[in-house]
């Protein structure tokens, strides 16, 4: 397949550009470093310092043999976006190019505009690549889980058939998210649903979870092609930045009472969940929402299982409540379904002490690049 | 009350400034004239030419004493729109500021590109001009029933609590619109919806039908001060154009076999809507949305009543269908809840013969300027 992969240089760009190019497949990686320059901006630099996308190419090529073109573009540029779509004619492009951290929106006026802008512009620049120039090409769109927020009743796939005085239809699943960021998403998805029920496009909705991990089958080859692994307050996720405070002999910080309940994956999972939705196309005019995470866990068991890890490697964790700087539900019901991409085939890696202890001896490899001023929470919207 | 209203040269603003400055409040109206731009470029132009708002302001203050500030600003340029908001300080903003044509939407990618980019925009500054400069002000919204579409069940006024596998919550009334300007207006309630519950605005969402008429009490008093009448494929609204076409003496232009089903209401009671929902603003953090029509017609009823109306005055109305330019369905469920406003005091003014018979007679006496050319279908998206 020739494969675009929109964001190719983020979190989950680069390992899943490496994935797809060593199942054969032609990639192409799009990244214009908007994370690298706002990580710079917010003092938010990843734990590994990381080669830029062009030099991770080369590294990956001389270790493997395998290509892997680069395009250095800004998507929200909608000729530069069409050139590119013209010349790779994708099958299937998978789009990770979005302003991906919650904190950093909810910030300021600044970088809620510079999140809304990039995202929404993007997705309505892919859309329109494809319908000019690759009508039948794939669209594989990461939302989130966060979109959804934290319902009173089970959350399902994307959908949910309504029964209202006596008659019946079915609707997008309501979504009410949490911050700006997961908010744009939900805009990504009422306008990409909008265009495939009128213009016929293929889109599949991947709603992931928080995603933890740093190691899959590629990066192992060379710690140069380790994906860039933050533990920040702002683009970090919950689970990297407990693993690292583990290492850094500090408290794991834990918001307010910690019963916030999530769905979550590690990264390895994400990439067999995008060859399991890039390999299964939807039909033209479908919208396909599958819910993409293994497990739940409250920010308390997270807490819980990264301090047995730690401590079986003598690092004496503790961990230490906080108050919330976010506007979220500390203690809520949570159900969400994810059958959808296991039926496919996907084969979860679950979060077990091995797992964990993994992780934490790579961390314990650069503890002398952490810094403990990028971890207790800048950002507030309480 | 101060108040601003954004959009105040539009076919809705002018009337809205109008009448909030008849009734002793202080009045900014703010355009930069996109939807006259917008209806050059495609050969729309109004059936009666209208001054400019500066200069309408000017003749309704001679005809009035009363005075109406004009800023000409573009509100996607949110420098430009926060020094308006803070030189206005207003306890109510009207937002009316948004490309109000849906075959303008779907025309193609230069059109789709101005009308995402201008709604979203200015959505997103309106917010932002208020969190930083007016948190106090009450924001209302002009929504569009046809953020709904048609969907299967009854259509309630905004909301809906959803019961499912034994748990209940509520959420807002599924939407899922017909063009991308309709679909905008859902991102918009998305954005609005978000900020409201995290940041505590005031908002209602005024889900307003197919606005119909020309005449008001402030616009009887000099025929310069009539709105911008629009009856052409691209910005007229459908009763609009077939009062026009029977006063042509051209059939009136019914798309496929007639069955849609829409709320419509009288320009008159849109200034009451906005007079009472200005009147009794929400509580912050508080959306309230409210259904703005008075009463259900299909198309093919639209078509019967103006026929009868126009051939009692003489003009031989004929009614013809055409192939539908339009991706929507043609025979569907349509019942609307629409009691709020009618709670708040609303007195409807409903489509009676009197009512047509005097639309026509103001458009007789313009017949003379109708382009029959610019009234049956350009755009198609079918």
């Amino acid at each position: 397949m020739n494969v675009l992969i929109l964001g190719g240089d983020g979190y989950l760009g680069w390992p899943t550009s490496m994935r797809f190019a060593s199942k054969g497949h032609r990639v192409t990686a799009v990244d214009n470093y908007l994370r690298r320059t706002l990580a710079e901006e917010t003092q938010s630099e990843a734990l590994i310092s990381t080669p830029n996308l062009l030099e991770r190419s080369a590294i990956f090529k001389a270790a493997t043999g395998l290509d892997i073109n680069v395009e250095i573009i800004d998507c929200t540029d909608a000729c530069a976006l069409n050139r590119v779509v013209q010349h790779c004619k994708p099958d299937v492009i998978i789009h990770y190019a979005e302003q991906p951290s919650g904190p950093y929106s909810m910030r300021g006026f600044n970088e809620a505009k510079k999140t809304f802008d990039n995202n929404l512009q993007t997705t309505f620049n892919v859309v329109w690549a494809v319908i000019q120039h690759a009508p039948q090409c794939h669209i594989v769109k990461l939302g989130t889980m966060g979109e959804y927020g934290t319902p009173n009743i089970d959350i399902e796939e994307g959908w949910l058939e309504i029964e209202h005085k006596g008659r019946k239809d079915t609707f997008l699943f309501p979504r009410q998210a949490g911050t700006l960021y997961h908010t744009t998403k939900v805009l990504d998805t009422d306008l990409l649903w909008f265009y495939v029920r009128t213009y016929g496009l293929r889109v599949t909705d991947l709603m992931q979870g928080p995603v933890y991990g740093l190691l899959t089958t590629e990066s192992e080859q060379d710690d140069r092609l380790l994906p860039n692994f933050h533990y920040d307050d702002i683009f970090g996720t919950v689970l990297n930045r407990f693993l690292v405070q583990a290492v850094a002999g500090i408290p794991l910080t834990v918001y307010g009472s910690g019963g916030q309940t999530r769905g979550y994956l590690n990264i390895v999972d994400t990439l067999q969940c995008l060859e399991l939705a890039a390999g299964n196309p939807v039909e033209p005019g479908k919208l396909r929402v599958l819910n993409q995470f293994t497990e739940q866990f409250s920010v308390n068991q997270l807490a819980e299982r990264v301090a047995e890890a730690g401590n079986s490697l003598g690092l004496n964790v503790t961990v230490q409540s906080l108050p919330n700087p976010r506007k979220e539900l500390e203690s809520h019901y949570y159900n969400a379904a994810h059958q959808g991409l296991e039926q496919m085939g996907l084969k979860p890696h679950l979060l077990d002490k091995p797992t964990l202890v993994a992780m934490l001896k790579v961390i314990i490899k650069h503890r002398l690049k952490i810094d403990k001023s990028k971890i207790l929470p800048r950002v507030s919207w309480r």
